[in-house]
């Protein structure tokens, strides 16, 4: 903590008096009491991010879904397990953010029959039978609100990076989207990030991600 | 590192020259390269007791599922991530174990469709079909071989756990089935347990996780 509060010291406040809500990790959908389908987010890039933009000085919020991280030094996390609660919480919050970082792999889909006892096996070998409905879309709702925060959204394609993040961001309807070379950063300490805004795209090359998450905080305090 | 091994030093030799192979952790059931089925086990239980067995003098195998959790000192650990490469690891190593535990969370199934490519949200809503296909029973199959090890079972049930222990510890064909007093305690520093073998069953009382693995192990210990 004293050496958090230490580096924190020795970076310019190019967010102070700003209030940042940062979403990490991953979410869980729950098939049954115990089970639940996720994916291979850890969320270090979010709590990256959280933590720059704290040492930024900034007021930061994260919402995170289940990750084993520690909470960065002076930042407010509020814990959630689906996308239903992490939407639910992040738009109870949104009204007095000035920037909203979306960086959790969010589901896209939840299951709409899961069941309240655990699935067991049976002899016949019959499978469950799983239904699926689209979770909501938290940044493209919260990028449509009237009095909308300065929002970033992340990408994580497994092809076509550099085509389908322009087209991901004017869909979204955000000024800003980072994307991530490739799935293969889930878990890593290390990424390469390609930010796209509306004058083209720009590579931070290969760096750890509690660096990029400076430079990217550094982008965003610019178009503040 | 250093405490570990004096806090072994202080415990009974109960398990010298014996080796015994534990797994631990849920299994990761891909869907497509990001997503996947899993469960919300830890890993806790299975690693207090690899722990414990080689305070006990025993040389530990684990063979783990993901999980946040720090190797336990002198424990040879091996990651996994599906139910089916659980099976091989276990399968490959098994002719050489005096005592097999099975503590993992297994996966029931596995996806057989899994994806190739990140599946992607359409603006129709179409929601995956994902296909299920039973995963290899590993307790049963370890139990069921010529010069089988000493067998130990774990049952997680939300219902009726006194009645389905005892089923289920005959079914698979196993000297010893541990219950977990209901699935809340995934994810906790302690819990309750039952033990179930051809006498009847007896209750470990609620203790740290650790103090119950080793009472499990001196059960065991007892028995070979």
């Amino acid at each position: 903590q004293l050496l958090e509060e230490i580096v924190a010291s020795f970076h310019r406040k190019v967010l102070a008096g700003k209030r940042v809500l940062v979403t990490a990790g991953p979410t869980f959908e729950p098939i049954d009491p115990v089970r639940g389908i996720t994916n291979l987010s850890s969320g270090k890039m979010g709590y990256a991010i959280a933590r720059a933009a704290r040492e930024a000085g900034a007021e930061v919020t994260l919402v995170s879904g289940p990750t084993a991280l520690t909470t960065p030094y002076g930042v407010h996390r509020i814990n959630v397990q689906t996308a239903q609660q992490m939407h639910d919480v992040v738009i109870s919050h949104i009204r007095d953010e000035d920037v909203f970082i979306a960086v959790a792999a969010v589901a896209d889909w939840k299951v709409v029959n899961a069941s309240e006892q655990k699935l067991k096996k049976n002899t016949e070998g019959d499978a469950p039978q799983l239904q699926f409905e689209q979770n909501p879309d938290i940044l493209a709702e919260v990028a449509a609100l009237p009095h909308k925060p300065f929002c970033v959204g992340f990408a994580a394609e497994s092809e076509n990076l550099l085509q389908y993040g322009e087209e991901k961001r004017r869909k979204k309807g955000i000024p800003l989207l980072v994307g991530n070379i490739g799935h293969q950063t889930f878990g890593k300490d290390d990424n390469e990030l390609v930010l796209f805004d509306e004058r083209g795209h720009r590579r931070l090359p290969l760096a750890s991600k509690q660096n990029l998450a400076r430079q990217l905080i550094a982008e965003i305090a610019e178009r503040l």
